[in-house]
């Protein structure tokens, strides 16, 4: 299973009934929280999303709108006797910014916190069977995107087949990788006679608030599900590009470069009540566009 | 005017639709925020109150569900473009807490922004109409509660009366402080026989997160309207006093001794979800008791 739920779509202010950026994503084995506006501790409520299960946190960048609900969150969980630990990355002064706040309520949180700096690109983290990278995003103030993405498992080797062939167990290892075997008779048996690849690894990119940057697309590319933020209808490129946003189309044309299965855009403008228009204008450049719709569970 | 609207009544962690705690003491005037939990923002929007009569906002303590809604609520005023000035009172640290949220999203605000820590007990503001002073609760932390008082208009001279009686236009000032004239001709004119008084200054007490304190009665006597926490019921009072609060029953008893009008009680623990035996409680000691139930307003 992986899962993305989507807890909060709008940028800068709650408006419309929509909270502020907040995602979910979930394995088997743990879950991801990306973002985390005011309000988020009480979204995870509302969908039923168990906090035990969390165990990572990944903040894009400190605007308010992609981390004010964060101090609540955490000491929320301490209250709820959380006795597992957590870890936390983003930019560096997050870390002072949650010390001080426990510090002046002199709280001592029930469970170990640790906070990650992020520093520079590329893997952040690795769970048993997911590795996270953290990529740069052009906005107004340091901003990070995220990666992640499955740990490919090895090939399974048809034990039956290769004993036929002779492979002595000790190659199987060898086997796993990928390589081919010399028999001793000097004949090749092609690895793919004796394994079976693993499943794709699947993989799902987070692009936080950013000027519209064909880089980022490189950096993602094949990623089988990708976020962008869309603050602004095309009509709005040119103030998108002074906020450092970026609008539907350039949102749809990195889901286009990147050659993604699908597209989610969100962090909608307080300035839009409807956002029909969003979901028309991406379509046009990239027909398997979502809205970041909250509430609602994209399988990848 | 002198109305109290309810934007949060629940303690530690928002349950069962509770929020944390928040109230808005409207006037005229101006209006009061007192305690911005996490959501006090979007609390304000659904109950179409209006931030742009909003000038003070006074903090109790420093433990999250009193002030994690701030630094959103003052960014957000600032997003939607405020420019008059904003006066928040509270602990000491706040100031830093505010200070560092600012600066690490590179943030501007708007408008004025008057941080005033609270160093004694005492009158800590004045506007044209309201004095409002602090006192200090008995909680784990540095917390003050907060008497809001109309400041007392002079008695209003009758003029007709007045000239009939043959006093000077310089006495008037006199007057209305309450003195008698005497007249030339040697008789006391009786100062209410040509004034009024004005009508009774009216009061509100805030009673935060604390212990049963007796203290606190005498400090809020004669307010016609006093909010309390309470955070138990009674069979918890052992349990209230080890974490510096209130049950139901105590809460009430500070309500009589202090010979207010109404009490209103709240900061529920988490633990209840249904709230009617508060009610009933409290209402063995103190009659004219009320739940702080969100969205309900209290005319003073």
């Amino acid at each position: 299973m992986l899962a993305l739920t989507i807890l909060g779509s709008n940028s800068a202010i709650p408006a419309f009934g929509r909270n502020p950026t907040a995602q979910l994503l979930q394995t088997e084995e743990c879950s991801f929280l990306i973002d985390c506006g005011e309000g988020t501790q009480t979204q995870l409520a509302r969908y039923k999303l168990r906090n035990s299960k969390l165990s990572y946190i990944f903040i894009s960048h400190l605007h308010g709108d992609h981390y004010f609900g964060l101090i609540g969150l955490l000491t929320s969980m301490s209250l709820l006797n959380r006795t597992q630990e957590l870890h936390v990355y983003g930019p560096e002064p997050l870390g002072k910014i949650i010390d001080i706040q426990l510090e002046a309520g002199e709280v001592s949180l029930n469970y170990p916190l640790h906070f990650h700096p992020l520093k520079q690109e590329g893997i952040i983290c690795q769970t048993g069977k997911m590795e996270i990278q953290c990529f740069k995003m052009q906005h107004r103030i340091e901003c990070w995107g995220f990666l992640f993405r499955e740990i490919k498992n090895p090939r399974s080797v048809d034990t039956v087949k290769a004993k036929s062939y002779e492979i002595p167990l000790a190659f199987y290892e060898q086997l796993k990788k990928g390589e081919n075997y010399i028999h001793k008779d000097g004949r090749i048996i092609q690895n793919a006679e004796v394994t079976t690849a693993a499943p794709k690894a699947r993989s799902y990119a987070y692009c936080a608030d950013t000027l519209y940057d064909e880089n980022i697309a490189n950096k993602i590319k094949g990623a089988d599900l990708i976020y962008h933020e869309s603050t602004y209808l095309k009509e709005e490129q040119e103030k998108a590009f002074q906020r450092y946003h970026s609008t539907t189309i350039q949102a749809a044309n990195i889901a286009k470069i990147a050659e993604t299965k699908q597209l989610i855009i969100g962090h909608f403008s307080s300035k839009y009540e409807k956002l029909e228009a969003f979901l028309a204008e991406a379509k046009e450049v990239f027909e398997n566009t979502a809205l970041a719709v909250e509430g609602s569970c994209y399988k990848i």
